[in-house]
């Protein structure tokens, strides 16, 4: 039996966390470690309804092949939306429906990075996006992240210093940080990058999800040269598998024509379905439930890791979607806690994956609150803390 | 504005095939030219009533994110239906569910292709093969099919004198050319790759539509070393968007990776719908009312081509599938018969996308036949013989 893969096969690997996920699936586990939606949450009976709808008034053209842009009126809902909530006029022509933001990632990979070409990411970044562009072998360059942002002076430094063709953010609530760029990092990044002439992919999967703090306007509004990506995962329900990219048309002609060799089109029955959902229902009503409820999880896990941790370890206060890293005394290993924390019956993701040098934030870990419920956060952190303990005296 | 794309995106263009088919959508034209199933025939009633059920019973688990590999109860049947229809023993883990066969051709692709690379392909080939390899940028290798499946002694000769990787082929009514391999070709084949030690893709999207003459078994059956394509998009509903990969394990664990970068896992509200579709339904007694719907259209079609095409034009009779290949007398173009017939409203699809090298294929076009209705076939067949015979005399 002979097998010869590519060369690009040789550097990607199997995704840390989904092997992690498959360790703490078991039902005694409490688990920090998924990026889930939290199920309940999700509008089930509204989208059985759409579905019911869309299949009873239009099964031939629902079940049938359709276009690589994706559903018009689906691209018209996304393209109103922005302008409304984002003050951004994007053309429903500049939209492409996509299985989400991680073929979002495969996609702009594919159409932009020749192997070796010079990526700009986030320290620490998220690693889906790691996983997809590391399959076209570019080469990362990785910029800090600060409280408010990414280090602008590093990245003017990083750019001049390179011949980047991407810079990759997600700056409102980013993965797995939690952090949120203020406006003048955002004002900031857009100059830097329009100095050098890079393209900034945007992604913002988690945005609508704000349930503290003042909106900002997004990185797009300062700076036209960017990639948009959006989904419906967060907001809606991620096994539909659906999100889209905004880019400009030479841009998008690319994209089109990677789409169309990837996979012909989304799966359209999904995007009826959503579409339906749209037209019938109060979607910023359904965010509202999911904020507050997210809301209340993260304060809850904050008011429990104040209460429970040992002294200096730090952690952000996210002040929206899904995440809270959390920082350990330098030296001390998460990977160690990890171990420590298994036997307890408690799971999180320890923080080096998010970084592409090895060694590097050793000391740090995501936790996930949208998917437990209280009395889980106050056992789980609780756990967490004995083992800190532990590992710390 | 600066953009700077990959090379890959050099050498591709947008599919001619889904250009042309924007251009005769329009509802006055008889189009022969897309690979359309049949809507009518589509099984709605019973889709929408497992899409009722699944939601209603399983929502939270339904509407979640899922596992890469795909739903296991749906790979466990797919495995259990190629121990009874095919004699394959393939276990569940050696399946990968797809976003349909143009991600199938898009994963192994990613997996397998170093730029330069050879594959072997069939001539005619399947434009959506070439089209995902193309992004990869190997080198193709033409062998040229006969009536009865490939020419056994050029792929020995093709493969002697090059390094091939991968070896391409439908061999099952094949897209477009509508032949299918007779056994003795297949196992010929499959010598001849073991010999070389050449993986063979077989891309089996149609292999069910039988509708005359005998099954034969799969390449699979003859060679181990063998990726194994399947599709529901042609026996079930395309807009689901879900085929799979059969593959060995050393190969499955790369599509593995490949496929979380690409976009985590395939739509699992449709895979939940198929499934339950599978569980409640008789699959045999709808792929049989297809069967006898396109078998009827395959009669109609070349009985009509029999009746009106002039002198001197050749055409395949398929045994299943979609599609019959028209060969016109050498130095008459298809092209140009395309622009006569576009202006008496009827669509077919030119050969020469078909083939790998510029100008190969010119006096040939593909007709579909299942996605038109008899008085549909005899109009637009006798308005194509009067171009002909503009053309040819």
């Amino acid at each position: 039996m002979v097998t010869i893969f590519a060369d690009r096969m040789e550097n990607t690997r199997k995704s840390f966390i989904r092997e992690i996920l498959k360790v703490t699936q078991q039902p005694e586990i409490i688990s920090f470690a998924g990026g889930l939606p939290n199920s309940a949450l999700f509008p089930a009976e509204e989208l059985a309804a759409a579905a019911a709808k869309v299949m009873s008034e239009d099964a031939a053209n629902v079940l049938q092949y359709s276009t690589t842009e994706g559903y018009l009126p689906l691209r018209e809902f996304i393209a109103r939306r922005y302008l409304e909530k984002n003050g951004l006029e994007i053309s429903p022509s500049e939209i492409l429906i996509t299985n989400g933001s991680q073929q979002s990632l495969d996609l702009i990979a594919k159409v932009f990075l020749n192997k070796g070409d010079n990526v700009v990411i986030e320290i620490p970044g998220y690693l889906g996006a790691i996983q997809s562009f590391s399959i076209f072998e570019p080469e990362f360059l990785e910029v800090p992240l600060l409280d408010d942002g990414i280090d602008i002076d590093i990245l003017d430094k990083t750019l001049s210093e390179s011949d980047a063709k991407l810079f990759y953010t997600v700056p409102t609530f980013q993965n797995p940080s939690g952090i949120t760029y203020s406006q003048e990092k955002r004002v900031g990044a857009a100059r830097i990058l329009e100095k050098h002439r890079v393209v900034c992919v945007e992604d913002n999967a988690y945005g609508e999800l704000r349930f503290a703090g003042e909106d900002v306007p997004t990185i797009r509004n300062y700076l036209e040269n960017t990639i948009l990506m959006g989904s419906f995962s967060k907001i809606i329900a991620p096994g539909l598998r659906l999100g889209w990219i905004c880019a400009n048309s030479p841009i998008m002609e690319k994209l089109l024509i990677a789409k169309q060799a990837a996979d012909l089109h989304s799966n359209y029955l999904s995007q009826r379905i959503i579409c339906q959902y749209l037209m019938d229902n109060d979607i910023d009503e359904h965010i509202l439930k999911i904020k507050d409820a997210y809301g209340s999880r993260r304060d809850y896990m904050v008011d429990m890791m104040a209460r429970y941790f040992p002294e200096g370890i730090s952690y952000t206060k996210p002040e929206g979607g899904m995440f809270v890293w959390v920082t350990l005394p330098e030296g001390v290993s998460s990977m160690d806690l990890f171990d420590l924390a298994i036997k307890e019956n408690v799971a999180f993701v320890p923080g080096s994956p998010f970084y592409t040098t090895e060694g590097a934030g050793d000391n740090t870990l995501r936790l996930n609150f949208s998917n437990s419920d209280p009395d889980e956060i106050e056992e789980g952190i609780r756990r967490l803390a004995v083992c800190m303990k532990k590992l710390t005296s």
